[in-house]
Order: C-alpha cells, then sequence, then structure tokens
C-alpha cells in the first residue's frame, strides 16, 4: 500500500468485518503510524467442516509490524475481541487498549497463553483520557450497546478526526452509564473527517427498544409465574443478568447461576460493580434442592441451544443439578441468531414435551432486544456527527448498502459513501478521498490451536470425506512381471456399510485388478502413476454406477517388483494426491 | 400391533410427520384393511452428512403388506410423494390414489423407475368420487393450499368417519377452484368421529393472507418497475406462477421460464388450464435478447438460495443466458424455509453488489404467503368439523401442542386430543380412544439410489472423517521377531497439509514405530488386535496433543512374519475397526 499513499494520506480499511458480520478488524494508516481497531473472529458456518473459527489474514500487519501503534478494542464481544491470541501470536503489538469489563474479558482469554500475555501490554483507557501520538491524538466516546463499556474510538489528525463507533444502539433509557451523546454533538460541530459506523441493524426501521424496557416486562413475566423460572440468556449481557437479578429480588427469589460463562459474569460482574444484589439473593447451585419452586430462578446459558450449554443439556435430561418439572417456566431472553434457529427449536421442542411452559421472546412478551441501532438512531449518529466522509462497517454488503443510503438521506454528499471490502484502501487527504487499491486481506481458518491455520485443501477434503466417505485399497503389485499377486484390500469408512455389502466389494477389488492387469499388459513400462490415476478415476466411476455415491478413492500402492533378490525392507509404498 | 387391537378397533398412527415438518405418511388400520395417506419425503439438517432424503422406516408396511388397500395423496409437495419410488421399491401398493396434477407429478417422479410404474396403479379421484372397500368408504374434499389439487381424505367407517386435512388454508378468495366448506359442515353435522389436521402454522395467530392478496401486490409492484423484472417463486406454486404471468399481462411483459422445475410446472400448468396466458406472452428463453428490458420478466428458481438454480447462477454471474444488468428489480416471491436463510442471503447480497434492485417479501411489500392454515383457520375448521377425537399433525412438537389447545377451545374434549409421536398407535372404538401402543417408526436416511438405507455408524464415521479428516498408517510388522521391518507409512486426508506438517508425521510416525516395539517386546506372543486398538488410542492422543485435532486413526497392518520363506503371496493385511 505504501506505493499508493502519498505521505500526507490517511489510510482507512478493514481486514475483517465487512461484507459479513464477524472478525471486526479495522486499521488507520496515517504517516509511518498503523492503529489496530479491534481483533475478532467469526463463527464459521456448517460449511466450513470443523473449522472453530474464522480470523482476518494478518499478513499486512505482519509486513508492517514495526509501524504498529497498538491495538484499539471497541468492546468485549468475541468479535472484536475473540482474535487476540491469535493475532498476538503472529504479530508484535506493543499495547492493547482496553476499557472496562473488556480489559478482564482480554486477560481471561490471554490467561491460557501466559507467554503472550507477557509481551504486550493491556492499558485500561477510561473514557475521558487522550492519547497522544506522533501525529495522531484518539479519545473515547462511551457509548451503548448489549456489553458494558462499549466505546466509540476517535483518531484526531491534522487532516480531521476519523471515528469508528464500534458496536452501539442509542439507549436513552439505559441499564448502566449512559453514552456521551454530549462528545458525539462537539464532535458534530468541530466536524468529523470520516465516520465508520455499526451497519449490523441497518435493515431494520424504526428504533430499537431501550435495554431498560426488557428489564421492565421481565419482572411482569416474573410476576405472573407461581412455580420455579429457568431464564436463559447471553452471558455476556451483564445489565440484563443483572435486571433478571432485580426481577428476582423484587419477586422475592433467590437466583442460581449455571454455566461457566455465566459465572465468569456475575464474577466479573459483581467487581466491577455492573452486577448488584443483596445478600443471599445469589444462591450456590447445589443449595436449589433447600429452596421451594416458587422460591427460585435458574440463570443458564444455552440461549442459542448450543448443545453442551446448561439448558440443553436440563432440556435433554442430562444435567447433574436441574431436572425439569412440569410447572416450570422457561424464559428465553434472547433471539435466535442466523443458524442457531434449529437447536434452539430442538430445546424448545423438548422442553415443551417436559411439560414445561417455554416463554420466547416476540413482540409480546417482549424478553428481548438487540444491542445495535436500527435506521432511526444510524440517521441519529450520522446527524449528530455530521461526517464528511463516511464508510458504513459491520455487516453484509446489503446492511452496508442501505446504510450508505441513509447517510446520504442525512445530507452525505453521495460520493463521498464508501462500501468497501475487506483489504479495500480509502485514502483521504486534504483534497479529497479516493478508493487507493488493496491491502492483502482474507478469511484464514483456525482448527485447533496446536496446528493452527488450515487451508482450503484440507476443507476440500474433508467436504469429500463428509459427503460420502472413503475407500482406500491396498495394492500389492509386480509392476516388473506386470502381476497383482494378492487381492487388493479394502478400507472403506463413511461409505457403506462393509458387511451389508460384501458382494459389492469384491465387485469393486475384482474390477480395479482387472483394470491393473490389463493397463499393464498394454505398455512396455509400467508408469505407477498413470495407473493410479487412471485406476481413482474409473473405479469413481464404477462406484458411482452402482452406488450414487462418490466417495475419496486413496489407491496405495506396494510395489514389490523384485530387483535383486527381494526382502520386505525393499517394499515400497507412496500415495497419490487426489 | 395385532395383539393390542381388539377386532373392532380403529388403529390410527403416523410413520412420519409428527414431531418434524417433513415425510408425512399416516396409517388407517381398521378390519384387516390397511390405508395408507402420503409417503413424503423430509429434507436432512446438515448434521445428517452426506444424506440426501430421510424416509419413514416403512417395516410396518412391510409386515401387513396383504392388508393394505392403498396409498392416499393429498397434494402433491416433496413432503407427501417424495417417498414414492422408495416405497414401492419396499412394499407392494396395489393402487395410488390422487387428483388432478398431484398425478403428474407422480408420474414425472417415477419415469426413471419403468418397473415401480408397471407395479402399481395411478387412480386419479375428483373431488366427487367415493371409493367402498369392504368396511370402509373413501371420500374427498377439496381444499387450498400452495399448489392446487389439495384434498382431505375422509374415511368413514362403521364407527365414524375420520378425516384427514393434508395440508391446507381457509383462502376466501383462491386463485383456482374453491374449497368445499359445505362438505366440511355436513361431515361436521353428521359427526365426525376424529380429525387430524395441519399444525405447521399452529403458533401463528390470526388469519394467513389469501393468494389473490399476493397477486394484487405483485401486480402494483410490476406497474412501479421501468426496466427488467426477474421475479423468484417455488415452481409448485402454480397459482403464483399465474398470478405472476397476469401481472406481466396486464404490465405488456414477456415472460421466459427459467429452471427445470419451473418449465415443468408451466408445461403441467398449461395441460390442466391453471396456467392460461394469452399467445406470445411466454417466449423462450434464448428470445430475451430481441425485447427491451422494460418489455421482460424472468421467471427463476432459486427463490431458496439453492446453489444451483437460476437465480443464484444469475446472481453469481455463471448464467449462461441472463447477465445481472444494475437496472434490474428482483423480486423475491417467497420466504426463506427455516435453514436456508443463510443461502439466501448469499444470494441478495450478489444481487445487491451488481447493483440491482432486489424486494424481498415483508409486511409493506407482500410478496409471499404461507400455504397453511394460522389459528383463526384452524379453529374454523374445528368448528366446522366438530370432531369428538382430535389428532394435530405435520409439525414440531411445540406446534401439535397448541393445536392441541385451539381444539379444546372450540370445544373438544381435552382428554380426547391425542399429541403422538411417530408410531405411537390411537385405537378408537365405540366405547372411546386409548393409547394403544407402538408400532415401528423411524427415519431412514438415503444417500444416492443405489445401495438405499445409510445406517447411523457411517453417519458417525463421517461426521469424524468431516471434522478432522483421516490419518492412516501402513504398518509393515514382523510378530515373531517383533521388528517393524520398513517405516510405517502415511496417507492422511483432510487433517494437516502433509508438506507444511512433515516434521510432525515424522514426529507421529516415530511415536507409533516405538510404541509398537515396546508392547512386542513386552508380551511372549503379540496379539495384533490389541497391539491396533492400543496404537490407535495412544496415537490419537499424541495427535491430540501437538495438534488439537482428532482425525480418525486408521492403523493398516501388514505382518510379514516369515513362516516358511517368505513369498510376497502370503502377506496378510487386514483392518481394525474404529
Amino acid at each position: 500500500m505504501d506505493k499508493i499513499k502519498s505521505r500526507s494520506e490517511i489510510g482507512i480499511f478493514a481486514l475483517g468485518g465487512l461484507g459479513e458480520v464477524g472478525k471486526n478488524m479495522y486499521c488507520i494508516d496515517y504517516l509511518e503510524q498503523l492503529f489496530i481497531i479491534d481483533a475478532g473472529i467469526l463463527f464459521p458456518d456448517e460449511h466450513l467442516l470443523g473449522v472453530d473459527y474464522v480470523i482476518p489474514d494478518f499478513t499486512y500487519l505482519q509486513e508492517n509490524e514495526h509501524r504498529i501503534v497498538g491495538l484499539f478494542i471497541t468492546h468485549g464481544h468475541e468479535d472484536h475481541i475473540g482474535g487476540i491470541p491469535f493475532l498476538l501470536k503472529k504479530v508484535k503489538i506493543p499495547k492493547i487498549y482496553a476499557a472496562g469489563v473488556t480489559v478482564d474479558l482480554i486477560e481471561n482469554k490471554l490467561e491460557e497463553y501466559p507467554e503472550l500475555l507477557s509481551a504486550t501490554t493491556i492499558v485500561e483507557f477510561k473514557s475521558h483520557f487522550v492519547y497522544k501520538f506522533k501525529d495522531v491524538e484518539v479519545s473515547f466516546i462511551r457509548l451503548n450497546h448489549s456489553i458494558p463499556d462499549s466505546f466509540a474510538i476517535c483518531f484526531k489528525t491534522p487532516l480531521g478526526t476519523i471515528m469508528h463507533t464500534g458496536d452501539f444502539k442509542i439507549d436513552l433509557t439505559p441499564v448502566g452509564p449512559a453514552a456521551e451523546y454530549d462528545k458525539l454533538a462537539r464532535l458534530g460541530d468541530e466536524g468529523c473527517l470520516c465516520l465508520l459506523s455499526d451497519s449490523t441493524n441497518a435493515l431494520r426501521e424504526g428504533f430499537t427498544d431501550s435495554e431498560r424496557k426488557i428489564g421492565t416486562s421481565i419482572k411482569e413475566l416474573f410476576g405472573k409465574v407461581t412455580e420455579r423460572i429457568i431464564v436463559a440468556t447471553f452471558a455476556s449481557n451483564m445489565f440484563r443478568v443483572q435486571q433478571i437479578i432485580e426481577a428476582c429480588v423484587e419477586n422475592k427469589r433467590h437466583v442460581a447461576i449455571f454455566g461457566r460463562s455465566m459465572e465468569k459474569t456475575i464474577e466479573v460482574g459483581q467487581q466491577v460493580g455492573y452486577i448488584k444484589a443483596p445478600k443471599d439473593t445469589i444462591i450456590r447451585p447445589e443449595e436449589i434442592g433447600n429452596y421451594k419452586p416458587e422460591e427460585l430462578c435458574l440463570l443458564c446459558t444455552g440461549s442459542q441451544g448450543e448443545p453442551l450449554a446448561a439448558l440443553s443439556r436440563v432440556a435433554n435430561g442430562s444435567h447433574k443439578l436441574i431436572k425439569l418439572i412440569p410447572s416450570d417456566t422457561i424464559i428465553f431472553s434472547s433471539s435466535p441468531i442466523p443458524g442457531n434457529q434449529e437447536g434452539v427449536n430442538r430445546t424448545i421442542n423438548l422442553l415443551f414435551k417436559n411439560g414445561a411452559e417455554v416463554v420466547t421472546h416476540s413482540p409480546i412478551t417482549d424478553t428481548h432486544t438487540t444491542g445495535h441501532a436500527s435506521q432511526g438512531e444510524l440517521k441519529l449518529m450520522l446527524s449528530l456527527v455530521k461526517p464528511k466522509y463516511f464508510i458504513p462497517i459491520h455487516g453484509e454488503y446489503r446492511m452496508q448498502r442501505v446504510h450508505a443510503d441513509l447517510a446520504v438521506e442525512t445530507g452525505v454528499d453521495p460520493n463521498n459513501t464508501f462500501i468497501l471490502e475487506n483489504g479495500d484502501v480509502v485514502a483521504i487527504n486534504e483534497y479529497g478521498a479516493r478508493m487507493a487499491g488493496h491491502v492483502t486481506a482474507g478469511e484464514v481458518y483456525i482448527d485447533g490451536t496446536g496446528v493452527g491455520d488450515i487451508s482450503s485443501s484440507i476443507l476440500k477434503e474433508r467436504k469429500v470425506l463428509s459427503d460420502d466417505g472413503m475407500f482406500a485399497l491396498i495394492i500389492t503389485i509386480d509392476t516388473k512381471n506386470k502381476t497383482v499377486p494378492i487381492d487388493p484390500q479394502v478400507v472403506s469408512r463413511g461409505f457403506i456399510y462393509m458387511k451389508d455389502s460384501e458382494e459389492l466389494t469384491h465387485e469393486f477389488v475384482e474390477y480395479s485388478k482387472n483394470y491393473l492387469l490389463e493397463e499393464m499388459a498394454k505398455v512396455k513400462l509400467v508408469n505407477l502413476s498413470m495407473l493410479k490415476n487412471g485406476l481413482s478415476e474409473k473405479l469413481s466411476e464404477v462406484i458411482y454406477q452402482k452406488t450414487d455415491r462418490k466417495p475419496m478413492i486413496i489407491p496405495i500402492f506396494m510395489d514389490i517388483t523384485p530387483q535383486t533378490n527381494y526382502t520386505p525392507a525393499e517394499a515400497k509404498f507412496d500415495e497419490i494426491k487426489i
């Protein structure tokens, strides 16, 4: 990128987070200093077989490591901090700037990697802090979101201020600290050069409900239930958890916590003061037997139907401490994230089958609200900040596009809105802004932590294996005498049930043997590699004809051509790539 | 079941369709005669790796083949007719009764299997037909649904009439023939012994919109568009297709058809008269170049984001005839079926990126309506038919449960509602109804057509393979001299990229070799099977430690213990089961 950016231009681009919901990572690149915002993961969809996380490609950061000033974190959700361990493994980051609970969440995450923790410094910022770097001042604006301590981050340069909202909603009656609207307005007055703003809910009209409103409906709901209550919600939403605890206090219920991440929320929340409960309100899980059903609220993870979470185990009867009773009322204080709908339905059906009452979020029950701004709030943000240039971030293309249209409605020049893909660079100087080429950006697949990245060729192999399994043939061959002295041996997995298909397997073995003998007879000198490719191709066709399936064919040849005197040590194995 | 049913009882049960949406199949079993209603498939979710369809377990039908009177089909959707070829392969069905377009759809389906088509007889019924069997009269009531010729089926017995609604909605302004409300009311007057009714939309309050209303909003939408229009909808919804054609006629557009199933709909629809278009309205796909954009409407498959359907190929630029232009308007006259949301989003984002306008269904655009009755209509059906006993069918447990509650609201005795699972039998006689045990019911997985069923052990293998791939070791061993004369050879797929991990692979090979040598040294006589199991287990642990992955370990042993004089032909291979 250096060659395309003149020295006085500001480069703005994303390494992740554009055209998708997840793996957020943005860069501000100015006069030899590189500022990074967020380092998130994306949870893979089911097509990425066996992949645990997707992270951004860090190539650009590796190549420009010496210029990195620091990593600034907007808030503590996984799609903003989950990539930190992977980033630190590959790139030297001198300082990570984060606020409040975000610091705890990052520290928890790095506990497993003491070597990474010691190679960086976590700096806790407060909303009124200003960090002065060579040509850039960094400051913060508190906003509201579904996790505490969410901030917009401002980069003041001689050319003007660039503001990145992070994730936000405009909540005029928040639980927890209010957003700093005065700072937004002041920035608007002083002039904002460029706004990068959250597009997640840009397709939603109107205004997002306040978090406070959900607290009210949960309290009302609690008032109507006369037996045991089980509530599932997102563990990271400390405000929601606090409101559920308040509903318990008001209704004289004790609350017991289930699920590791929920326990952690309670622990951290109490430390920082976002979670407050009178003594004896929170009881230990083992104590629930000491109370009557109407005195209890069990607060669980598993609102997304995650198979191993507390509520899922309650539903399928495998939870150690909670046995479902037909008089239970289960409240989902959540909405299913796209992709999780089927898992959530499974859990709900199981709960229903056990006779329990299940309350999910709907416009009537009102047990959940999103943490992202709807169109009204996005326009309000744009109207307050009045940016010259606008870059919609966080979201699929469609959301970015609609968000850009909203910006134009509020007065941004259509030529000054940029709908970017990951890696696209916008360069701004005093004369204007331009699309200025690309930096390396892409997806890196993480499966486990030991080996690291996983390539798309491995994923392709998994896809073939998952569709129709594998069919390996171990073939002993004598290429000199052109014989197959032993019948090829078969190892198959995930293809057909061998015991039921002996005849079929025998057919495939016979076919292979005959194919090899015929092909060898045709030539003077046997080319083993051609023989293998030919067999793979032909056998695949035969198997498809007979079974309608296309397993991965793996021929393993053992050439036992006697050279001088055959000894086992000279048997040569190898394999062919498919 | 015979032992639990006294001779004068009617047995009612499902082999599929309860606690799920799909693979519908219901049975009425009375006095040595067995009546089957529908034979559907269920499309598998992504956990069923490589499975094409799920069908009911036909064991009960196989065991009672001699008593089967016939298969009665309510309508032509895949979840009601898709299982017919699989059923006919396993069970002799003397006659299949179906109406109108359903007959065409079944015949199309069986065209590929002439031997099946000749082994059964398809009888086309009309709504006024009555078939008299030994103790049962079968008659039909026309209803409305999102495919033409949908019928309820009534079984009149000496004990009373059992009615099965099939899929339905109450559409007072349908496109196509009206429902026969008079017959429903008459049945209610005469007395309905037991109603089996569609629960798919039992969670939805109010009344489902009429199909006619969608036609009006599509016409309005067409009136506003001044460039080319592309519409995607369900090919099976002939009424929708007809309304789109009418919108074209009114707006002087020619319509070209893309996608095989859509072509088929037009062909069959014109034959039976549900699709009518003035001459020259429908043009051939190759002709679209001869018209101006504002004279065209392209009608496509792909409303569910299916990767190979016409619209998906338009979106990703791979369609032969349709090249997207930024002035195009794409209308989705559909809603995403749960599970398809992500695929649909992908298509929409691609279309947006190409600059096209995309209109999806929303309460404002109103481009789609469901084919299933909401709560208001379900209560209307119950109020008209006034059944003594009620069995909610088609749907997950939660929907069945809510539907049963609706029945009670309309006056059905709570003790007379039965929420069944597949295989549960309700037996009714003149004195009452009772739960009367179970018949065999379950899921059969179909992968391809050649081999047929697929077992859960094969699916488990695919799951392991898809998560972390496989790691096979070909081990040459001499169990007598307790040596491993050649280094074990590795074949790995979908696990780690071998070229990048030579060192790691070498480590695993060394570990395996040492393990084998040590274990053999410990014993007098080597037990090969124990050796294999031990190696699989230990190597799996080592691999997991180093990579965080658990590939399927497949050790393949070749025992070359010299017995008399070693010749290659005596090499023994085998494999171990994991």
